[in-house]
């Protein structure tokens, strides 16, 4: 590299399938001489990197700070002395990615940065129910949020949030489905709302359950060990009720 | 293809750039029939559809109800009669598209629709940026809104949703900026709170501006007529100050 600075890319793995990859972000990867990923990426992903040294970073359910700056002091210093740098992160990097930790320490440096977006989770939820999340006369906005608890934050902001959009996304949410339930109840929706857990969105894994706002704790426990995101709002009210008609023992019931 | 019926992709074609496509897109793109564009995607896009019948709809911002009903009336014929049918949307398909309403009349017909999620222009401007939507300390959550005005829904809703989010994503926006400005400073959000406008994300004719919502309206009249988003949120605010202090004559008025 004699002493040229190199360049790292923070690209978007996508939610999970394979060719839900950009074009861009299968090119950087072939071309790339390191790859540092995150444990969530689909491995099918990372082996595109056909010659690059690949080194996983990052926790599941998102580094600590110390990780954190260990993983911005790889990234230096392998800008510094390999050339082409993709940092993979699953999704799209600039949602609950991280990501400003890591550039900003890179521009610190005076290393080069470039963002490759990606698809996103709560698309891919979106796509597997078939349920837009916007919807003429029944949602005109949507709200990405997230639960994770024990940071100082105040948590009363990503409720409101959650609260007032017509859909919300909770990203890393199953696990707190009892807390959601109940908090978003006392903002004032309705605890027969619909949602939606989506598992695995896009792999081969991938499950869905439905039902309403009130009985999200029981649908979370139906969900294995994947990132699942938590949808809710009035655009799955006729998904949760065309499911319900085919329930065994629906017919029973209604009789 | 005697009697059988197709099948209909609704595909996202990104934000703008080629290669922001999904690997899946491309393949789509390549084996389809019929590819049904809006007026917003690329034409290098459209163009990986060789051997398809490439057929324009949609309108620039949004079809009228009219238009829709006719569009998805020829993805019902065009599933009966063509196969492998592409429905190609700008950006993400189930994100400000209409997408509900196209699934809902292929459902009702009995043909069989997949989606396949794309990069939303919201994180292609984020990328554009180089600024995180979310950051640990400073936006846990996201809002993408759209201020479509002139129809039935209650005005209120978009507004107070992009208020109470740490940051906001406003599609179509720009057009709407000083009603967008008053609005939201008058539901409590500070007029120096910082704001992004960036138009052409990903393309060779990006550009974007930075400033303070209570400036918004200035800056949307530095745009040209490609589509934009605005971002609103304190993510922005070192990216702001960095810009002002990059301005001629920042250094005279510093003084």
């Amino acid at each position: 590299m004699s002493g040229v600075p190199g360049k790292v890319y923070l690209v978007g793995a996508g939610p999970g399938a394979a060719d839900l990859l950009t074009l861009r972000a299968a090119r950087l990867l072939q071309d790339a001489n390191v790859v540092f990923y995150d444990a969530l990426v689909n491995p099918e992903v990372v082996a595109l990197a056909a010659r690059a040294q690949k080194i996983a970073v990052g926790k599941r359910c998102g580094a600590h700070s110390t990780a954190q700056r260990f993983i911005n002091k790889r990234l230096v210093d392998a800008a510094r002395t390999d050339g082409l740098v993709v940092r993979l992160k699953g999704g799209d990097p600039m949602l609950f990615g991280r990501a400003q930790e890591e550039i900003d320490a890179l521009h610190a440096e005076g290393i080069e940065v470039e963002v490759v977006p990606g698809v996103t989770a709560a698309l891919a939820a979106s796509a597997a129910l078939k349920v837009s999340l916007t919807r003429r006369g029944v949602s005109r906005n949507v709200a990405f949020v997230t639960p994770r608890v024990g940071e100082s934050e105040r948590a009363s902001d990503w409720i409101a949030s959650a609260a007032s959009a017509d859909t919300a996304v909770v990203y890393m949410g199953a696990r707190e489905a009892a807390m959601l339930s109940r908090e978003l109840v006392s903002r004032g929706l309705a605890p027969d709302t619909p949602v939606a857990v989506v598992e695995d969105a896009s792999l081969a894994s991938e499950r869905s359950h439905t039902g309403t706002l009130a009985g999200l704790e029981t649908l979370a426990t139906r969900l294995g060990a994947g990132p699942a995101v938590v949808v809710i709002g009035q655009v799955l009210r006729e998904l949760v009720a065309a499911r319900r008609d085919a329930e065994p023992g629906a017919l029973r019931k209604a009789s």
